[in-house]
């Protein structure tokens, strides 16, 4: 499955840009406000206006647990993976109430479950603030003066704009560091779950037909957007398509691609391959190893580290796929050959040489220097160390109380105003905290800071206080009171008094992490982040100057689309179809005589008489997607939903880095399977006449 | 289960010294010729004289697979571990015919299965010969000059014992360089598989309950020696316990520990927790994850890597219990006194000062050395990073025509002339070769060398060769003749000419990783090993000085003995009882719903009623092993076999480093159970009947 946002997401890793200049086939994830029209137009004879682009970015919805999702009813439904919204799924279940295992439907919508820490963000304005952000720098600034000049601006920009909007505002980074963009989203906070179906249809072959195609997947999960207690009535959402799609037909994938690095630097691509991406998979591979141990030591353990599994599981696979383009000598190559080509151009005209020569250097300088303390700082400031919930409570508490009497601009990066009520949505959650899984986590977060720290190292010895990892995490896990919400709401609410006098262990530990927490983030902001956004608004500029501006940014996890026909693809002396359907599932299941992860759950495998077997069930199309992108509602020209994407295959991870349509593709569900099996195998026609009865109201806008 | 002795080996890594001044309890590995004979009697009453010390050393089997056995019938039946086994048995499996899944009983002795690359010894007479290797060392030589003098006389010695005695000769290196013995050894080759189990009851519970207790294991298998084409009328065999043992009872555990490390100085220890075991298992998470992923997609790669996952997991979990002690201050901070004392105590007498005192800091600065170049070593010269069976071939057809024409005495590591029966057994093995295993062994070790060396270093852009690391690892495999035996005997006997006229694309390939692989070797024995050993045995010599010479060397893969109670042991309020049963077994099974890896195969699940559920099946005591000793005769103190060893539970891996019987404890197969079991449920009733026929006949010794 596609990653979620935060999943592949490593601390200050994957930022970039990508400026094209011979954009090949249907490559790009392109902004709303700069779509592809001469492209759309010469080769698929489609002029999207500007109505079609607002109405589908307004039905569009973004998810705070790391993915994509669309709107698709009049009465606020919406769509998006059952991976994405697994963690909410999780948090709902109880051992004797597993919603993972055995699905759910909310009949009537008295019924729908109430989700805990969950926001839903639609976009809804888009404004150039590059000047602004800009202006705040003055000449012979050095970069990390400008960095954080530019940090500052762009705190005060999204305070006022909140204030003044009543909506929540981002202002996005493009192309790293050469545009930027203040995003007005209207947000949701009362969420509540309709319809998921069981995890192992959802994930059919789990993490071995992983990112493989064909697929036969049901990856797709509902929830009811609420507001005043009553079911959204949205201005805009999606038409579903009453026919379906077909091979060659031109789909649109709309939604929120996480993070791409397509024109990195080679000598940044190179940190990456020899140092970011390996370090970043040993950490993976151990906690999978981990994590499979916990969950193998009864059915109540696999059941609370599901999704830790499957996240971790799922990173892993796609951290591998991207690391195998960037060891492949030929993809290298051709990279190399563009850089080469484009230092060319600079360096044959004075004038460009002067400006922006020297760019690519400083940014090598840069990365060379943060491979040095990558590591600390992903350990210290990253969350997939100690991945404990109880101890992000902490962190948040103890950095809380320091920030939050700072005048606004100067606080740390996640604690300006504009970030509050995430900040307390997430740490007054009511989602079950595990103390086996916890005491897991914070074991093996404290070892790892052994392993690779070592076991003298002055903060790993104040962090174990003398005992060895596992006593020292059961200590925390249970001494602390921040399981408790009230525990956590006092302290959050007494600020550096309550902190002081308290004896709560995790809070105390938390803060011995603080100040080299702080330290390597203002690192990594002075001494990368900002000689990139300075360096890599040059090369873009460089780039415009020589190839035209004809480009889209890399991917921010902000709304973007992507396009290309449905099509399967020739592999050796195999033809792939773009379509699999309902008949190739059971096959598949027959084929590994259904054992784990080939299993069905009980409905499919003792109702399959009532299954249409030539239900298209899944296909594959040639959009240009990433991680973030999951969810994402697939849609045609007249922007009806014909799909959901969940996954790319295995060839498409090089995606990260360069686009390649040959054998690489992006996998979706079939809306026509969807609706069949809500009727046909869950008793959910309503929830079927729902999204098609929407479907016949006449659109605002369109 | 215990680690057999090649999987836990990390070259050069696990070597090491213990000199007890304080032994406690029934800590020791002992040799034979240094048997703890007043802790024995003052503790148990009991006085082995040299009879049954000679008969107990010549019953035991060292295999070459890594383990240990014993002789236990007059026609030479050894017994040993299933998981010593699992490689032969393994081989010797098809698709159409698994022994490993559905275990194997040769009726008759000519249905028993010879085995490919399997050699077994048994240690006959032992010679001190310090002087003699001590003697090629002359005043002034450097550490390093010093090392490779004793290297050159070890080989010379190895060679005039072999030549003479027609016996197998090694000179084994005690208390790391204090003491040197000549181990002659009978060795045999024609080694036939007599009986198994099924992999499922031999490995119930499998990684999750590895290491764990209570066990319900019977992981045990047979072989028979054959010798000019009969059965071996052995000597010396252990007679089978009629009556069994029962808590209380001691035990002596007789068999080949591999490598412990208990009093490395701290500043080495330091080096093994910070550097050498969390280097290992990175290697190993990530193999076991991936390994893992192989053997998901589809039975026949699951049938084929399994042994390979196996052993991973094992190590794996082996490593991660010795790196929990060496992570908890506890454990160290008991280490680092013990070293204080001895250091002072050298320190207060100004003659061993001066010869001695140093010695600590030569070790902590060798170590500090050895892990900046301690991972490209263990990655070229190592077993672990490539695992290929058809590169290690290659390896031995190039290093074989280097090698051989020079003086023996200046042969590499493994090529003199003692060694050559082993490379060639090795070598021309008929055993399966598995394209794609090999194939995921080589993708894997080739995109290991890129993400460890980075992908521009000299050596991985030859290996590449322009290729991704899969698609070379391809067309290595695809490309090359090593699978076929001839082929290699061509190779290997035309030496030098033959390589340098070959185009197979694994010789040229093993021959690009040649040089540096040297080169590294010789800087680890000139710069580490020859360090080590001239003062590690400084170190002997001030603790024998201080202490005195009663004491035992740590474990070297060769014959010892370790004593101790059978002897349940209490954690937390638990008290876990020192015996289980076949009921304990079914309960198990049934508590995890039969589910992986808690299946019973189908003899134990549907002949449930011919099983005598009171039978004793494992049991514990506090006997001193490591890994190496898997498949150790349990006997009692008339020489009895009354079980065999195959683990240690979690808390006695820190034996690795230092002993404890308070909850640790070795795991052993009940004698009872394995005869039980070969009557009731595998017909194997004439097995059973030899060896308890074997048992009455009159000891020839005893």
């Amino acid at each position: 499955m596609l990653p979620r946002m935060q999943m592949i997401l490593i601390v200050g890793l994957l930022v970039g840009m990508w400026m094209s200049h011979a954009v090949r086939a249907d490559e790009g994830m392109w902004l709303f406000t700069r779509p592809p029209t001469k492209i759309l137009k010469d080769k698929y004879n489609f002029e999207p206006d500007a109505q079609w682009l607002e109405h589908v970015q307004k039905s569009c919805v973004r998810f705070s647990s790391g993915g994509s999702g669309s709107l698709i009813s009049s009465d606020g439904l919406v769509m998006t993976n059952h991976h994405v919204g697994s963690d909410q799924i999780g948090d709902l279940s109880t051992p004797e109430r597993d919603l993972l295992k055995d699905g759910y439907y909310a009949k009537t919508q008295a019924d729908e479950l109430k989700c805990d820490n969950l926001e839903l963000d639609i976009l809804w304005t888009i404004r150039d603030v590059t000047k602004d952000v800009e202006g705040a720098v003055t000449a012979n600034m050095s970069a990390a003066d400008a960095g954080a000049a530019k940090r500052k601006k762009i705190a005060a920009i999204e305070k006022e704009a909140k204030e003044n909007a009543g909506l929540q505002a981002q202002v996005v980074t493009l192309y790293h560091g050469a545009r930027y963009h203040l995003y007005l989203y209207k947000r949701y906070t009362d969420i509540r779950l309709v319809f998921a179906p069981e995890s192992q249809i959802a994930f059919f072959g789990g993490d071995n037909d992983n990112f493989e195609y064909p697929r036969f997947n049901l990856d797709v999960c509902f929830f009811r957007i609420y507001e005043n207690d009553k079911p959204l009535k949205p201005e805009h959402y999606l038409r579903w398509s009453e026919v379906g799609a077909s091979e060659g037909d031109l789909t649109f994938i709309c939604g929120h691609p996480g993070r791409t690095q397509r024109l990195f630097t080679m000598d940044h691509l190179r940190v990456l391959r020899d140092v970011m991406y390996p370090m970043r998979l040993q950490q993976l591979w151990r906690r999978e190893v981990q994590l499979l141990g916990f969950s193998a030591r009864g059915a109540e353990n696999e059941r609370i580290s599901q999704n830790d599994v499957h996240g971790v599981q799922n990173s892993r696979k796609a951290i591998t796929g991207v690391l195998a383009g960037l060891q492949d000598p030929a993809v290298m190559a051709a990279k190399e050959k563009a850089e080469r080509d484009l230092r060319a151009a600079v360096d044959a005209n004075p004038a460009y040489k002067s400006k922006w020569g020297g760019a690519w250097d400083k940014i090598a300088e840069a990365e060379k220097k943060y491979a040095t303390f990558a590591l600390r700082y992903s350990a210290l400031e990253g969350r997939p160390i100690f991945g404990s919930d109880l101890y992000g409570f902490a962190r948040t508490i103890v950095r809380l109380a320091a920030e939050k009497p700072k005048p606004d601009a100067d606080r740390l990066t996640g604690y300006h105003d504009a970030d509050l009520d995430s900040v307390y949505l997430r740490l007054y959650s009511t989602a079950p905290v595990y103390d086996a899984l916890e005491v897991d986590r914070l074991a093996s977060g404290l070892s790892f800071l052994v392993e690779r720290f070592g076991g003298d190292d002055p903060l790993v010895v104040k962090l174990l206080d003398g005992q060895s990892p596992r006593a020292r995490a059961q200590a925390l896990v249970s001494g602390t009171t921040l399981k408790n919400v009230d525990a956590r709401r006092k302290l959050a609410d007494g600020g550096a008094k309550a902190l002081a006098e308290s004896t709560d262990p995790m809070i105390k530990f938390a803060a011995l992490v603080d100040p080299e927490g702080r330290a390597l983030r203002k690192r990594y902001e002075d001494e990368v982040e900002s000689v990139e956004r300075e360096n890599y608004a040059k090369i873009a500029a460089a780039s415009f100057a020589i190839h035209g501006e004809d480009a889209y940014p890399d991917a921010t996890f902000t709304l973007r689309f992507a396009f290309g026909p449905i099509k399967g693809f020739k592999t050796g002396d195999t033809t792939v179809p773009a379509f699999t359907d309902f008949a190739g599932l059971y096959q598949r299941h027959a084929e590994r005589k259904g054992e784990f992860p080939f299993n069905l759950p009980p409905r499919w495998e003792n109702e399959k008489s009532k299954v249409n077997l030539k239900t298209p069930y899944n296909f594959i199309c040639t959009a240009d997607i990433i991680g973030g992108n999951s969810g994402s509602p697939v849609i045609n020209k007249a922007g009806e939903v014909i799909g959901i994407v969940f996954d790319g295959n295995l060839d498409g991870l090089v995606w990260d880095i360069a686009y390649t349509d040959v054998t690489a593709r992006a996998v979706c569900v079939d809306a026509r399977a969807i609706i069949q099996s809500m009727r046909d195998l869950y008793g959910a026609g309503a929830l079927a006449d729902e999204i098609l009865s929407s479907a016949k109201k006449k659109a605002t806008t369109m």
